[in-house]
This record gives structure tokens, sequence and C-alpha cells, in this order.
């Protein structure tokens, strides 16, 4: 068998998130499994990285799938782009050893998450932001993104209540930033994330940015290993898989 | 009566273009007529200072509307947004003139048309850009553009074939510029433009880019006052409205 790598960009506005669920349609790996089977005519399985939720975006989602032929790389990348919608490109293809798994073999991964923070709505960036229009501390969610930084059981953090596997997971930094047009951008990068775990940070920064709960607060919520105690689950349209690194 | 007059930007996408047209719903004007009559009980007809088509897009479309009752504008602009989605925005409402009509008094217009020009299209920006892969030559396309500034009769870039008033019309500029990134942007400042004026201009303009026309071809599709003999009609999806003068 070959093992092809792909990287792959996708608005995830239209889609039911990243994977299959029985016979629903609209999915990205239903997309792209679709797209492998028109162009070579073989059925395989696109692993992808990670789930994506419906709504949320990926600059480079990382996927493999193993086909029993030989494959040009190149052209497969522009047979395949010519057989998905214009909200899926893939970005590269590239042939891989066999043992490659793009989920398995995943060491880190980098979200992004974009708050817009102004009085008006952007109607350009709907799809790709959260408008939040009250005020926000910047300061105040740099201090309290800092708890959540280093190894931790995310118990409270995931929206998974059946997580049998472990909930321990590794964040390396947050890093958040605010520009002149009002865009605060906080950045995730860890060595892997819990269901809606990002989302969930998210909403319970924004209540540190308010000024409604503290760093211990969240120190708290962390050791209590119970979703009830987190904050919201932020919106999807406002979170980006930026990078996955192996 | 008082006369409102607004600043409207507004995501395209998902409408039918500006216009009311019988029972056709999903318009930007029938949007805003909705607002106004759900805010404040009256039915009024908001005129905006042009149309714009289906998936043509607005930073900031200037419309006015006639109401028998005052209201503090801040409070207006409110209440108008939150009875619009998303991807509309009322940027402001201001009392004017009675005699003040945003279709007969506006002076001038600009528009912006983007392409992206790059190998692969860009999933994040593909309802605001057209994705065009194949090369073009952007000092052709300049030369080409200035043809077109001035007073000419441009029946031949003009989809209205039962025009009956004149298609004479004033361009005072067109500039062309790319970015590091391949997106093409072309700004049209011009006194008015007949229907699909703009987007019959780029689609000539790609051409003159690709090398298949002159300047001396664009002068003599001018003359000859033939829809037919000009460029295509480039997708809406390209297409925003920058600002309207008064």
């Amino acid at each position: 068998m070959y093992n092809y790598k792909i990287i792959v960009s996708y608005d995830g506005t239209e889609y039911r998130g990243w994977q299959k669920q029985g016979n629903t349609k609209n999915t990205i790996q239903g997309a792209l499994e679709k797209a492998v089977r028109a162009v070579t005519g073989e059925t395989a399985e696109v692993i992808g990285s990670g789930r994506t939720d419906a709504g949320v975006h990926a600059v480079a989602q990382t996927a493999n799938f193993k086909l029993s032929k030989k494959f040009p790389v190149e052209k497969l990348k522009e047979k395949l782009n010519r057989n998905v919608h214009d909200d899926i490109c893939i970005q590269s293809v590239e042939e891989v050893d066999e043992r490659f798994h793009s989920r398995l073999n995943a060491k880190g991964k980098t979200y992004l998450y974009r708050i817009q923070n102004t009085v008006e709505s952007d109607v350009f960036r709907k799809n790709f932001q959260y408008h939040y229009d009250a005020e926000l501390d910047i300061d105040k969610m740099r201090q309290a993104a800092q708890v959540f930084v280093g190894t931790h059981d995310f118990k409270s953090f995931c929206s998974n209540k059946h997580m049998k596997k472990s909930t321990e997971r590794t964040v390396y930094s947050i890093d958040i930033s605010k520009s002149d047009s009002g865009e605060i951008r906080m950045l995730f990068h860890g060595k892997g994330f819990l269901y809606n775990m990002v989302r969930i940070m998210v909403g319970t920064l924004i209540e540190a940015g308010r000024g409604e709960i503290t760093p211990e607060d969240i120190e708290h919520m962390i050791e209590l290993k119970d979703r009830e105690k987190a904050g919201a689950t932020a919106p999807a349209c406002g979170l980006t898989l930026l990078e996955v690194e192996y």
C-alpha cells in the first residue's frame, strides 16, 4: 500500500465538522473520501489528525490515506482539488512511510481563536470570528490563561461526559494579542486537546476578561473535574486549526 | 416627515441583491424594510444609492427612508441592528434634510473588485474574491483600464439590453494593484455605473491581462455599442461597493 499525507485548508462554515457520522452528509472527511474515490477509483479512509467541530476552520489540517496504486503527487493534488467544493483546498500531497498515521503521530497542534471585540460586527468576518461587544481586559485574560499552561487533568474543559480515556493534556502556551481593529487573537499551542477544550477555555477566559473570575477560580475549576464548573463553550466559528506538528 | 440616512455594510453572499423584486425574499432592501417596520411600526421604502447584484457586497452602501415620527438616531441604529441578520450591519443613522435622496443625490461611487490570482484558492476568501489561476499581466491591465477613464457611451458594458435611458457614464479613475499574496485589487471610481458595468469592465480587463486584447480593441468595443463585443461579466463575489459620495 502507498500512504499519502495531505495538508488541507477548509472554511468549515457549511460543514458538519470533520468526522463522518453514520449517514451524515456534508463532512470534510466525507468530501475528501468522495474525491479520493472519484480520482483514484479506490475506497480509502481519510484519517485526520483529529476532529474539528461543525463550523470550525483549518488552515492546515493534516490527514493521510492509503491506496494500492502509486500516483504522481502533484497530479493527485490537482485532481483532488477539482473534486471538492471551493471551501476545501488540498495544499499538498506527499507520499510518506507506510507507518505514518496523522492522528497517532501528531506531536503538537496550534489553534487560533478570534474574538471581534468591537461594538459593531464586521459582516465580512462573521464566519471567522466571535463578535463580542462588551469590554474585555486583555491583561486579565493573559494572567488567567497562564493557569491552563502545563499538564493538567482538563476534565472540566471537555464536553464529552462519557470520556473513558485519560483527560490529562499538556498545553505548551497560550498567547493573547489585540489588534488596532479590535480583534483579539488567542493562540493555543499544545500536545493535544480534548473535545471542545479550546472553546471552553476561551469561554472561561472571556469571564476572566470581564473580571468575573480570577486565576484562582480557574485553578479551582480544574481541580473540581466537573464540566459544569467551567465557562461556556465559545462559538465554533471563531476557531481555526492552524498547524499540526509531527 | 423625518428623513433618515443610513450607511450599511453587508456580506451579499446569501442575498438576491439589494432590490426587492415582487415576491422575492432575501434581498438587502427587503431585510432593511422589515427591520424598520419591526422597530418603528411604520412601513417605509428604504431607497438605496443604487442596486447591487446577488452576491455583491458593500462596505458602505447609503440609503434613506422617511418616517412620520422622530426617533433618536443612536437608539434607532441599535434597534435596527438587532433586527437584521449578522451579515448586515447598519454603521450609522443620521437625520437629514427632507429633500435628501440617496440615489438622485449621489455624486460618485467607488467599487473594489478583487481577483485572487494564485494557483490555489484561498478557502477563507472565496465569497469575497474571484479566484483566477492563469497569469495576468498587471501592466497590460492598467494600460487597458485607461481607455475606460473619461465620459463614454458604455452601452457595450451594460447587461440591460432594453435600457432606454442614456448609457453614457463618466469613469473618474481605475487603479489596479497586486499584493504580495497575489490579490489583484481594482478600484473603480466614477460618477455612476450601468447595470453590471464594473463586472463587464473587469471581464474585459482580464482578457487584456491575458494578452488577448489590446487597448485599441477596447476602444473598438466601446465604439460598437454592442454588449456581445465586450468581455464576460466577472463573478459577483469579487465586487464590493466601497463608498457613495454626496
